[in-house]
């Protein structure tokens, strides 16, 4: 497999502000100053494949709006997280495709497949029905959205302290170098029962985040994931769940609130669920066994 | 228009939860107490319209995950910032679809358009390209994504002081009931030039929340808001954005930072941007010259 650089990062963008202040009375005061924000531009991802008769396929399944960076392992962990493919085997090449955008970045990526994979147009449709389809109607909620996993994480063991988790947030905002400039964007961090944080990633989308956490290890071929928890500094959602679900991870430590069917999720997949994450306290939704 | 009841509110959820605290040292003082999460389930949206040759068509376009509650605003506003309706006229009714689920809630919505309203399937399509499309390729980053407005801001007028602005917040928290018990929403609020915050809607997810918003104002035909303007609990995304636009509003005040993209929509279309807004300080990404 192959994985060609994607491009400079351009995570920040900087540009003009200006600032209001209770105490300023005359907008005399006011000057302009520079700043930075997060950047944010769409990643369309291109899959490309040969059919069964011998046939290249191209189609684009997806546009995400992502802060540029790690572009290549953002497309291979949407297409794990997706259902789209099942490991890294399946992956031939990623990399960059087109001309650049005026602003000089590029904002396609191709997944070449490896010979012999077939693509499943059903999944790539899921979210467009159509007329003679039924959706989601009156199925259960988790029928009816889940991706089917390949791992079973109800019998995994990631044995972590409760002083580990309550370390976390600070670990991984000290690791959160855009966030430091910005303010402006999500974290996903991977750590193990030491409390070590391994890798993490930023994006303003925080689906994106877990995506790239999850693709550089996919690209490493070292799913599943289950000797590690996932920390987001953000909430818990259905979405969140999933990605780690699909990943083999069996622990999310968030800082933010987790969501009914988040809950619902880490119960019925035997996921241990973390909310409201602090140094000196948390909660703990599903699974609490996996905490000394 | 008919717009049907869409069935009980179930934006909160009660569970048990089991609390740590870093001065708990033993396990056996743990207990597990009753808790409320937010509500996130799927919702999908239906539209059903009359062909040219008399036949009806009925296809899905949308599944949001969602928190119960307003489905049919939400339904109206999602097809409005989406560009696959131009106004209220065009909705002859909205109302649940189909059994419920197994909780009880009905997670399916349908919208029947008016007689004579054409539906544009390439619009429908346009998260999904085929083979034979560039997508983004090449293409400016607001060109590529932008869906085409129907109200010129440029010229809107709505004069705000920054002693209102920063009062929009607290404003903005108050009328957060959900948020209140769960800590787990996003709120987007519609206000005028005194500040007075005159609807708020709450959502697990932003861009929900502020479709429920723009929605409630469609279902009454008040647009364009070109009178109001948009506080939003979390982060200015371009997402958030291009729906105000669609709606006609002319500024986006974020409790959050902004993205390069939502700083770069707003300069283009001629919005205000206010980011990080607090009581005694907010920053100005763009017009300025509304705030006095």
């Amino acid at each position: 497999m192959s994985v060609a650089d994607i491009g400079a990062l351009k995570s920040v963008k900087r540009l003009q502000v200006q600032r209001f202040r209770a105490n300023t009375v005359a907008r005399d005061d006011l000057v302009a100053r520079d700043d930075v924000v997060a950047t944010e531009e769409p990643l369309e991802i291109r899959l490309a494949w040969t059919r069964p008769d011998g046939r290249r396929s191209q189609q684009s399944i997806s546009i995400t709006m992502r802060t540029p960076g790690h572009d290549g392992e953002l497309a291979a962990g949407f297409l794990l997280t997706e259902g789209i493919i099942a490991g890294a085997a399946e992956i031939e090449a990623i990399g960059p495709c087109g001309p650049p955008a005026a602003n000089g970045l590029i904002n396609v990526v191709r997944v070449d497949l490896a010979a012999g994979v077939e693509v499943d147009l059903a999944r790539l449709e899921r979210h467009f029905y159509t007329s003679s389809s039924c959706g989601v109607c009156g199925k259960a909620s988790l029928e009816a959205v889940a991706v089917q996993g390949r791992y079973d994480l109800q019998g995994a063991v990631l044995p972590v302290s409760a002083e580990t988790l309550g370390g976390l947030p600070e670990r991984l905002r000290a690791l959160q170098s855009i966030f430091e400039t910005t303010g402006g964007l999500h974290a996903s961090g991977l750590f193990d029962s030491t409390g070590q944080v391994h890798v993490s990633r930023e994006d303003v989308g925080r689906h994106n985040a877990l995506d790239k956490l999850i693709g550089q290890a996919l690209l490493k071929d070292e799913l599943p994931l289950d000797n590690y928890g996932v920390v987001v500094s953000g909430r818990a959602s259905f979405e969140l769940m999933q990605k780690a679900m699909m990943a083999g991870i069996p622990m999310m430590a968030a800082v933010g609130a987790p969501s009914s069917l988040a809950v619902e999720f880490a119960e019925e997949f035997g996921m241990t669920l973390v909310g409201f994450l602090k140094a000196e306290r948390f909660n703990v939704y599903s699974r609490p066994d996996r905490i000394r």
